[in-house]
C-alpha cells in the first residue's frame, strides 16, 4: 500500500518545490490510506480507540518539483504497549530517488479519556 | 472585528504571492473570528443549528505578496429566511489596497438531520 | 481528463466533511493537471504567458465525507480577449453525486508586467 | 519575538482538534517571521544565501482546541559550519500549556548550485 500525491501549485513553495511544511500532511494522508486498506475505518477504526500522533521526525534528503509525483510507504517498524512507531519513506516515482524518510509515533487513547489504552490486537495481527 | 494574515513561505506559490486557492481559508477564518466575537461559540454556535457554506464567490483585484500583511473584514450583506449573504472584503493593510472581495452564502441547518432551518433569532439581532 | 482526491484527516474538519475552504485548492489542482496534460508546462506554460485567476465562483450542492473520492473536471466555457472562462465540476466517485460546481476565469499576463496579454494561439487551438 | 496562530475551522480535524500535520506550517511561519525581524528579507536574505530545512522533529504534549491561540517561539540551540539547529516550542496562550515542542536543522545552501555554503556571518551575529 503506497500513497501518491502529485506536486501541483497549492504545494509548491516560492523556491518552485514542495512546500516542507506539506509532508506531515502528505505522510497523514498515507498513514490514513494504509490503515483503511487494513480494514480500520470507521468510528473508532473499529477497535474502540482513537489515535494520537506522539512524535514525527522527517529528515529530507532532496526535494520534489513541480509536477513530480512522490510516493509515501508506511511500514510498522515496532509495536510497544500503548503505542506504534510507523517508518515513512518518500520517494519520486520516476527515478525512486529518496525525498523523505522518517517515523511517527502513535498512541491510542481512549475515545472518552483520551488516556493511553494498550494497542488494540487487531493492530498488532493486522499490521505489525 | 478584522482578521489578520500575514503572507509567509507557507502561503506563497511559486509567483512568490498568496497562492489563489488559500483565499477561501483566510475568509473561513474571518468569518469564524466575526461570528465568535459576536458570542457564537461551542456546540451548535449556542443557537441550536450548523451553518454550512452554500456558495462562495471571489473577484481578485489586486494580489498579496511575501511578508504582506492581509486584513479580512465580513459584513451582513442580506439575511432571508434560511440563509444569510455575507460581503467579505481583504485588503493590504499597509495601503489599504482592495486584493480580493466577494461573498459567501450561508445556509442554516439542523444539527442532525442537515436540514435548513430558519436563521435563528440571535443571529438577526446581533449580527443583521 | 479529470482530478481525484481522496478525503482523508488532513482535508475533513469538525463537521466530518471536506472543509468548504479546500475547494479552491481542488480546483486549482484539477486546473493545473488540466493544462499539464495539454502540453502547458514549464516556463511560461510554454507560450510565453503567465496565468492569474480573476474570479472563482462555487456552489456547493452536497458534501464529501471521509474516504470519499471526489473527481474535479474543468472545461471551456468561454475565451474572450485575455481571459478564459473554466467551468468546473465535482463529483464523488461512488455514485456520481455533484458535490460542487462553478467557474474560475483566468487571466493571461505578461510575465515580467503582469499586464494582460491576448489568450495564446495554443490555448485557442488545444483548449477550446 | 513569537508567532500566534488561532485554532479556527480551517485547522481543526474531525477530533476538534489542530491537525497535527499543520505544525510544521505553523513552525515555518514562526521560523519566517523570526528572521523577517531580525532584519533577514528579500531576495537570498540579504546574505546570498537560500535556507533548506534538513529535519524537523516534533514532540506533541497536548493539543490545541477550537478558539485556542498558541505562541510558537523559536530559538538557537547550535550553530554548525553550513547548518543551524533550531528549537521550537508551542504553547497555549491562555494558560501556557506546553502543546509541542522539537527542533528544526536548517541548511544554508548557495542559491545557484544549491550546494551547502558556511552559515552567513550576519546570522551568526544577529541569532546566534
Amino acid at each position: 500500500m503506497a500513497t501518491v500525491h502529485r506536486i501541483r501549485y497549492s504545494d509548491a513553495d516560492p523556491q518552485g518545490i514542495a512546500f516542507n511544511g506539506n509532508y506531515t500532511r502528505y505522510w497523514d494522508d498515507a498513514l490514513t490510506d494504509w490503515l483503511w486498506d487494513a480494514g480500520f475505518t470507521g468510528e473508532h477504526l473499529g477497535v474502540g480507540a482513537e489515535m494520537v500522533t506522539a512524535h514525527i521526525e522527517i529528515d529530507f534528503r532532496s526535494s520534489a518539483r513541480l509536477g513530480d509525483v512522490i510516493v509515501t510507504e508506511p511500514s510498522v517498524e515496532r509495536i510497544g504497549n500503548t503505542s506504534m512507531t510507523v517508518a515513512l519513506r518518500t520517494t519520486r516515482q520516476s527515478d525512486g530517488e529518496l525525498i523523505a524518510e522518517g517515523r511517527e509515533v502513535i498512541v491510542f487513547v481512549d475515545p472518552e479519556t483520551f488516556r493511553p489504552v494498550p494497542v488494540p490486537e487487531e493492530i498488532r495481527t493486522r499490521l505489525g
